[in-house]
């Protein structure tokens, strides 16, 4: 099958200003068989945690060799380091802040994080505020010629990743995380894995597994419209994730859901 | 002129989330050499009607063998079945609740209607939350490559349609009709028809139209700026459908006009 | 390097509603080669003023043999021309109220301008209220073929141009500007461009500058993140012009910064 270059863009640059725009006419300049997709702009400004969620749990849907430029940079400008990390069959371009701490999290067996240090493939040496159009895209889109990642720099080992929040365990039988992330239905993520569920399970196989929100029982669904009942339930979303949701309502405005809120497992 | 593959796509699932970028990441493993193209993606969530009018008025703007993707999909990972259409020298896929009900109400003179069951086209067989992803795209991805409608399922005749408000002619001068989309300027779109119109002026080629909403009446213009008058005016909008609007206002907030509201038109 | 026909779009059409992907439909049925880029849909509705900025300010970062398509038009369907510009290696085409006021600003002496007026390549002649669908998009498209400029109609020089704010030099030691733009991070463009900066530098190369907003003096600083202060900032921005800022937060909102409000530079 044919190879086209292709980057993916995940930014906090929203869609009402032609900064997006903008990045991609330089990649073109550079490149003009690219394919670029937008995994999202919308990304809370400046949210680091959002940015490393959104890029950890989705590269995946992309083909092999797929460059993934991610800028949400409240730091542009100062001294943090811009990088390109290869992990897998995929490479990674954006600020060594922290929004690549899931794919570093996934052990470093595979992993190489290069520096960017070689100004020659920028647009301008000196950008203090515009980093994406200066120096990720343009070395984004140089990448996608088939240069090699030891051309833009040196292999460093002391990437920043920043502390995202983990599940506890609580006992045998019980399993505590959080909400993380909400989507535009209204669905609040958590940060309970699939697995995780099916490893407390295993201990007692006949059991009957509780989830709690602040203290509120939330009955288990399979799909969405499993059953017309329009109160807060749960399901495992498409992600493998545990997830509240409200069918045909929008779960966190109506139950005050917010980011951070504790999200309890129990088996009985 | 050298064929492309063209896919076009019409959700429910905004912009604020991954949701658009991974489907697109699944067609391109598929079909590197695919060109997608959004139609819109802010169909109001689970709004099948505003879907099915959607794509009903604008496929034909794209060019022949055109793959047409809608999922506005409330009842994913229930028993509604997966749909793959054609109609004419375009092709439709998406869920079977409706969002094809002007295609389908074309008249079946020229219309295949597929139930899809080729799970080998699927990304996950059991995906009870996002078809968009697991389903859909893949099965999109697929037919893009130039495979036959038949690989992908039986054909089916009891394929579901949804009601869509239709207007109705009172008596020889008169014909009643609802606003059923807004834009974002604050037009008011109705399901009035240009040609119903005409056959309405054909029964007093002398008579004088007038318009009203909820008992006022509203001149009728040719184009936006055609008087520098801020009130409600009425004009044949460029899907050839009657529209209320506000020149350099917004008709909808501005009138209080809502989907629903009663448009008629009198000729005396 | 290959040649890939780039067409740009600056338009107030925004991401609800399907006129962005129509036109584009439109486009790639007559070039299905072609490579179609966002600038931004999220021009304020009727913003003249605010799209001729977006295009002058960025067209530059696209490939040469770029074309700009910017359909911001309230007066569509009145005998306001439909434009088709070439200055340096970029093209520009859209309507005659003066969306194109910086490039025309930019100088004569290699622009030229044509009245579109051949309507054998309009998807329909008479287009009261959707010319981006019907003339500009077609045109753009045919042009991305490689036809020739005056195949699209004569050459005109009564092109129109808007009065854009201007800075004022107001003695030796001070510079007056104000705000011409917001963007989603709430910073404000100001219209005082860099070079105007070092010009009034230069009168007292010791001095010491101060800028204020409505009376308030405004630190200057270099990038974003200099110092964890929260209050308002100012920068020379990626652009090239004085921009107001918080750093982490919002200055538009947070400071009730609006388009039009001065900004003054002293120095002393």
């Amino acid at each position: 099958m044919l190879h086209r270059p292709l980057i993916t863009m995940t930014t906090d640059f929203g869609y009402d200003d032609p900064f997006v725009g903008v990045m991609k006419g330089v990649m073109y300049s550079i490149n003009p068989l690219l394919n670029i997709v937008d995994l999202t702009h919308n990304i809370n400004p400046q949210g680091i945690q959002e940015a490393a969620f959104t890029i950890g749990m989705n590269y995946r849907y992309f083909p092999a060799k797929a460059i993934h430029l991610v800028v949400v940079d409240p730091g542009v400008g100062s001294g943090r380091r811009p990088l390109l990390a290869v992990s897998g069959e995929h490479y990674f371009i954006g600020p060594d802040n922290g929004v690549f701490s899931c794919i570093f999290g996934q052990g470093p067996k595979d992993l190489t994080v290069v520096h960017i240090t070689s100004e020659h493939f920028f647009l301008k040496k000196d950008s203090p505020t515009f980093q994406g159009r200066d120096v990720f895209s343009p070395c984004a889109a140089w990448l996608s010629t088939g240069l090699e990642i030891d051309e833009f720099g040196e292999v460093i080992e002391d990437y920043h990743t920043i502390h995202l929040p983990v599940t506890v365990r609580q006992d045998d039988r019980s399993l505590k995380g959080e909400v993380i992330l909400m989507d535009r239905f209204g669905n609040a993520m958590t940060n309970i894995k699939k697995t995780e569920i099916e490893d407390l399970r295993g201990v007692l196989p006949e059991g009957r597994l509780k989830i709690f929100l602040n203290g509120r029982e939330i009955p288990l669904r399979k799909y969405y419209s499993q059953d017309d009942d329009r109160s807060l339930s749960a399901l495992i979303n498409s992600s493998g994730y545990l997830e509240l949701f409200v069918y045909r309502g929008s779960a966190a405005p109506e139950y005050n859901i917010r980011r951070g809120d504790a999200v309890e497992i129990l088996l009985s």
